[in-house]
């Protein structure tokens, strides 16, 4: 009996599906199906845990060997066959397979067990010499290749210089002698590069191929994977042996990939591809034409029929879409792999619904099977699927969109194209800080190298614009101003191009966009009914509206705004900024105020605002009637209503100014902060200039009372933002109080509440005292993010959060998606000490992240009232809401 | 019996000296007195509550008149007389007394119960008409102006008429018919200008001046006198009603006030002034000069042995010196007033270890008896108190320091003197932003408007300079750049004044300055024997050093300033800020590093930096050899290292630029940020060019190294600057690692520890996971409440600090004294998370609050290990420990 420190060594029928952690997605998925009885190749799993033992030490760990072998002769009692055998060989292939999928990463050899002696048997016994040495070639290729570390275009050149030999110009017109001959080609290969000999003991090639599938964890490229896609990097690989069934053994045999429904629409109905006489490689590599998988109902009544049962079975199994590999070997079939399918979002909507109306699911289930963030890719408008594309290239999609321009190559011509109005896609190896212009001035950015959290890709996205990142077949030349690709096309300064920040897709020339049929039907445009995405759209979403807890309100500054976020589905406006309402023509009012020499002057300028701020109100509140509007008193310093201090003191200096200018000048040196997020504004500046405030309270109370008056039902609630101290707050009502006493004798009274934002860390600290004064609380994440971990997103997204998400010190950024650690805490602080204070305290979140699917989930366990977000980000935030209630 | 709902009138001998809430600090006193035995004339309290009750309601509640009129019963019992009454009539004071001492802002009505009657009484009983009618027109005018709000003016133009008439200068030159004329001209001023006659009912006088006490402590200038002593506005005034003694009745009479001791220098032995024939308000006058009061010895011995005897009871009874105002009326002694006297810093420390060496109070109480802020006042540099002085004015000590300089009444021209070399004191009716630069440049800010929360106020005393403000006697005409005073003496640009900081002084000409004696022991130039003074502050220094438990260390960046911090009784360097190593000569290397295209000449520019940061390192190291030298790796973002981008944006655009200007014009561009206090700096910028913090870290390591070889005990303690998460630590601490690792094969193991600055919100939320890799925390309270308040120092100290100081959201700069409640939160969870983590957390604080002693005390309670703060805080903050642990 042998002693051991840990079991390393599972056979199929040993384990099940849930145990992907230990024997990886392809071997406990195998070990599910072999459990449901359906014809799995008999194998065995080298377990994960085998792996980071390796990895630890660099070599097997103690047993391992011992235990494979004890495997191994179960394998070979089930097969009748004994590895290697020279009569009649069992031959296997060695696969890896991680917990999570990291397709075209890592190793797999196939048909270990060949060798120069048992090659002859498995010819003998298949009656097939050509396919004997066409799969010893295959080995020593592969083996070569993976295991010894030999160029694979050794094998290439070797191979070609034969079939110019023959002249002959396909594999298969190479015949088994000329196969045998290239066997020993390779083997000589193999003794000149590898330094040492292929190995013709067949335990040794399965030991060997072991340690290479362990290697391939930690491959360059494999790492690089991981680090994008966020997988740990101390999970470790198992390593699947499975008995080698093969599908080019002639007319009866095959091989095939399939979905039990259509993952790209989600159509009801399997779908698939079947390709004759081949194996699974041959699909991947597209050598031949694949035939729709409903052919091999023809071809093969048998298999096809026992295919669809056992799909049928997988589905209502794993109660989902199931992606399948299968082989034929000579009318028997084999299945070699299942797990659920990938989907694009449009199938995720129309799958869940099908399944629910089915039985399969039930409501709960439903609508955990789609995201926000797949609902949020089906509102971006999309390149039209029945126009002609031509692809360029494929890079990972970064920033979702559909972008179309004329490329350009630096960041100055970017700025000088987009101020004449074209439309331009900004082109380069990778972005840095200096590109930010560029970057803003461009519909979409395309970068040759760098993953998703590149520089290019987390300042796309921090700005909502389209990129894809890591084409790696373009070659960009900045000096050249082109780029050109592996086939020898080129791109030039001023070609147009379309690119799709979702699937990564770059097209020559422009694709024509079409607009989202979800925003289509949201907008009421189109009747869900007419259409089946719609339909599984409109169904979701109210069933994510009849349980949600968390009310979704809009960010929105216009009476279009507004409207849009109604019919979006928003219940109120959480953030209506006023400060928006201070530009274009209006500046001048706002630099009356500035350069007021006198409270007189002041005042003046204030009431010359009035009536327009009053206007601004009233729109809204009738846009939004019979729904809470929150107006946010003005919260930006004054002097970003005057121009650049280095642009104007630069004018004036070199004689370009007028008089005007160089009056404003002084203005905007007094009024020139170092920090303007930490300076004079919010109600500090509310404090300082206490007209101001005023006047905008009594455009609100005065936009009420005319609404009022117009038979609506008007809702304002008056926010005051930057408070640090109860004291501010007390402060800023005590004024709101006096304009509300004097509205109220003008035009009788007017319903309002006041409340504040919870945006500085002292406020969430002391909310307790904050509530005494505030009826309610709107937490501000953006600013609040800033002050907790002390950076202003402008300034660092584009300086270092690219190489902080490199370093691993963010998973995502805290701007996209809350910091639940440290910024969530303090939510959860100022939320709770609010309510001890003032138990029926109104809670709601006018961040960014209200629109974001992981910090909704965040809010609603925390026990907000509502989140808020732009109107485009409302559906998403409706669905995440009902998926974080259920 | 009469229902009472409250009780609102105490007789003396029902109170006592811990009654100052309800009695106010003159009643309680008076009470103490009674209940000693001393000879204090009978009278009663009508209490605070009774003022608050007024307040409330603008009428006497309901039962005080009753009150009133029981106790006086009792008054008119003791003495044997009535109020009023015609024959021999009892006349009282009514005086004000809140809890808090409030000199010369409330009133004072005497010889209340003289009328057309009673006069002649007084006049038959005292044996002295003159007297008798005199007393009268004291009544009838200070109870015209103060009661009756008749402008005093007039009744001074009536006396200077009369005296005119009669030929005479002196009031003491009017005979008694004379004056008996003037209460007639009075009483007809009275009916004239109150609209009322002058209320012959003694009752209603007392009633009358009980109402006109409780409104005076609701006038303009009560107010603004408590917002400024931060005294809050609801305790109200008690109403002390005491039975008239005269020292104005002849050669036996007279007034005075003394102090057990020495109140300016805390020399032993009684100390006072008397003035015979005189009343109270006679000495405040100034009318006559004073005596010594041991003068009173030769005068009336009988009397002045009394005072020494009840002086010396006051003493042994309160603990503490007492200051004492009393009245001899014809040989018997009064006692008027007593209390614990104010004195200066010097006579605090003197006089508590005298009490301490008498035996009188314990080491503990001689420690709670004098303050850091008293020790700080005496380590300023003063004017030389043997020079001659010519005071010209005083205004309010804003920021203490002795300053001298040329007067400048603009900001523009400080600046441009000061950059030609000259002292300047800048002289403005009150500052605001615009003046900052003039400030900085200025050695002194003097302003004729504005308490100690004015801008200039708060802005100076962040800045360090010297500050006199509301000298209101100055007419400061900026225009005519000029000030003058009342005397007709005119003060213009370029004369010299002195401005004294701490009393609020100001000299014309420049007073000669002198070193602090107490510096000079500390420094060690002056032996403590050798100067009371310095002896006192020593023996004090010894026991707060001997009882406190935080230890001080210092904020010193140079080997000089650590040096001193040594001397002055510093345990370490807290903080040592390395990027003041890069300045000067050495701005060029940064630049250097700045510019460096690749990683090359990145390299390169660190390398050339290596050696000089080993020097300064090595330096400290020996000034500090045995103690923990705390050394921040660089902090501020690198473009503070390079030009202005305005300035230089327009020395490019003006062509006065050269070639290295307009290169450096682009990386200035670059690296410039919106809100650089939010940007690229701290730990940030050490993972985005870690070789920044590898080469500090080794310059670190290699000094220790080298003192280590030449005998020394280094102890360098490596802080990282702005973490908000762990993995930042994790990152850093790997290259530190690394460094260590070779330091060490070339060197041998050097000791030394990493720890981080808890000085973001986020650190201290998480401070628990961030101690799993800090081996210290140091707080920087400087940023963290920045960052907690979101505000920035430099912008909003000269904005809107004052006015939120105005509006009380402030009781004090939360960067002069820790905001306890907000940032002192953050502070204690930060400290508990992180000792929970890691019990031997080692935990300090270096931001200026360091030596802040209202924060050393916050921090003792926290329980930190110690205090950083600047070298000349040292011994306040030592002397702060010591009193916060007893």
């Amino acid at each position: 009996m042998i002693e051991r420190m840990a079991r390393f060594v599972y056979d199929f029928a040993e384990g099940d599906k849930d145990q992907k952690d230990l024997l990886g997605g392809k071997g406990a998925n195998l070990a599910e199906m072999t459990r449901l009885g359906l014809p799995v190749p008999p194998g065995f799993v080298i377990s994960t845990d085998a792996c980071r033992a390796y990895m630890a030490t660099g070599r097997h760990p103690d047993g391992l060997d011992a235990e494979v072998g004890e495997h191994l002769r179960t394998l070979e009692e089930t097969m009748g066959k004994r590895l290697g055998q020279p009569e009649d060989p069992l031959l296997v292939a060695v696969r890896s397979g991680a917990k999570f999928s990291m397709p075209g990463m890592m190793e797999t050899v196939l048909n270990v067990g060949l060798n120069d002696d048992s090659v002859h048997g498995l010819a003998a016994t298949s009656g097939d010499a050509r396919f004997a040495w066409d799969s010893y070639r295959r080995l020593l290729q592969m083996f070569g290749n993976t295991v010894l570390h030999v160029d694979s275009s050794l094998f290439g050149e070797a191979l070609d210089a034969l079939k110019d030999e023959r002249g002959v110009t396909a594999d298969t017109d190479l015949d088994a002698a000329d196969l045998e001959a290239l066997t020993s080609t390779y083997k000589a290969i193999i003794d000149e590069h590898a330094g040492r000999p292929f190995p013709q003991d067949p335990r040794e090639q399965l030991d060997l191929a072991t340690t290479a599938v362990f290697d391939s964890w930690n491959t360059d490229r494999a790492r690089l994977y991981r680090r994008q896609e966020r997988i740990p990097d101390d999970l470790g690989t198992a390593v699947t042996v499975i008995a080698m069934v093969f599908g080019n053994r002639g007319a009866g045999s095959g091989t095939g990939v399939a979905f039990t429904r259509d993952p790209a629409t989600g159509a009801q109905g399997v779908y698939g591809d079947y390709l004759e006489n081949a194996q699974g490689e041959d699909v991947v590599a597209g050598i031949r034409n694949t035939l729709p998988l409903a052919d091999l109902e023809r071809i093969d009544p048998a298999s096809y029929a026992e295919l669809m049962r056992i799909m049928e079975v997988l589905e209502k199994h794993y109660l989902d879409m199931c992606d399948i590999e299968f082989t034929i070997e000579r009318g028997k079939l084999w299945m070699l792999q299942t797990r659920v399918g990938k989907r694009t979002p449009e199938a995720a909507f129309r799958i869940a619904r099908h399944m629910l109306g089915e039985g399969l699911i039930d409501e709960d289930e439903a609508l955990r099977r789609v995201t926000g963030e797949q609902l949020a890719q089906l509102m971006f408008p999309r390149f039209d699927s029945e126009a002609e594309r031509d692809l360029l290239a494929t890079g990972m999609g970064a920033s979702p969109g559909a972008a179309v321009g004329r490329c350009v190559f630096d960041s100055a011509t970017a700025v000088a194209w987009a101020e004449r109005g074209e439309d331009v896609i900004l082109v380069r190896k990778e972005t840095n800080p200096d590109d930010l212009h560029g970057m803003v001035a461009s519909r979409g950015i395309l970068t040759s190298r760098g993953g998703k959290t590149s520089h290019a890709a987390v300042v796309a996205r921090g700005m909502g614009r389209t990129c894809v990142c890591g084409a790696e077949s373009l070659d960009v030349d900045v000096a050249a101003r082109k780029f050109s690709l592996r086939d020898g096309r080129v791109v030039e300064e001023g070609d147009v191009i379309s690119i799709d920040g979702s699937t990564g897709e770059v097209f020559a020339g422009a694709v024509p966009v079409s607009d989202s049929v979800v925003v289509r039907y949201f907008e009421g445009s189109l009747k869900a009914p007419d259409d089946a995405l719609a339909s599984a759209v409109a169904a979701t979403m109210d069933r994510a509206d009849d349980v949600r807890r968390l009310r979704v309100r809009a960010n929105a500054d216009t009476p279009e705004d507004a409207a849009r976020a109604r019919r979006f589905g928003a219940e109120g406006i959480g953030l209506c900024r006023t400060e928006h309402m201070f530009l274009g023509e209006r500046r001048q009012l706002v630099e009356d105020l500035i350069v007021a020499s006198d409270t007189e002057a002041q005042e003046a300028a204030l009431a010359a605002l009035l009536p327009l701020q009053r206007q601004d109100f009233t729109e809204i509140l009738e846009a939004m009637d019979g729904f809470p509007v929150t107006i946010r008193l003005i919260d930006p310093p004054l002097h970003e209503f005057l121009p650049d201090l280095t642009e104007l003191s630069v004018k004036v200096a070199t004689g370009q100014a007028d008089e005007h200018d160089r009056a404003l000048l002084d203005h905007v040196r007094r009024l020139h902060e170092q920090n303007p997020m930490l300076g004079l504004r919010g109600v500090r500046l509310g404090i300082l200039i206490p007209g101001l405030f005023a006047m905008q309270a009594r455009a609100i109370l005065l936009a009420a009372a005319d609404r009022r008056d117009a038979g609506g039902d008007p809702r304002p609630e008056i926010m005051i933002p930057l408070v640090a101290s109860v004291r501010e707050l007390d402060v800023v009502r005590r004024t709101i109080a006096t304009v509300a006493d004097e509205v109220t004798a003008e035009r009788g009274p007017v319903e309002f509440s006041v409340g504040t934002m919870i945006e500085l860390p002292r406020a969430a600290v002391l909310a307790d005292r904050i509530a005494q004064s505030a009826e309610f609380f709107s937490f501000g994440t953006n600013d609040l993010t800033q002050m907790t971990w002390g950076f202003s997103r402008d300034d660092v997204e584009s300086s270092f959060f690219s190489t902080y998400l490199d370093n691993g010190i963010f998973d995502v950024s805290p701007f996209e998606s809350l910091d639940t650690l440290g910024v969530g805490t303090l939510v959860r602080i100022g939320t709770e000490k609010g309510r001890a204070t003032r138990p029926d305290l109104h809670v709601g979140v006018c961040g960014e992240h209200g629109g974001d699917p992981r910090s909704i989930h965040f809010f609603h366990g925390v026990g907000l009232d509502y989140v808020s977000c732009s109107p485009y980000r409302v559906p998403v935030a409706r669905l995440e809401a009902g998926r974080a209630a259920r």
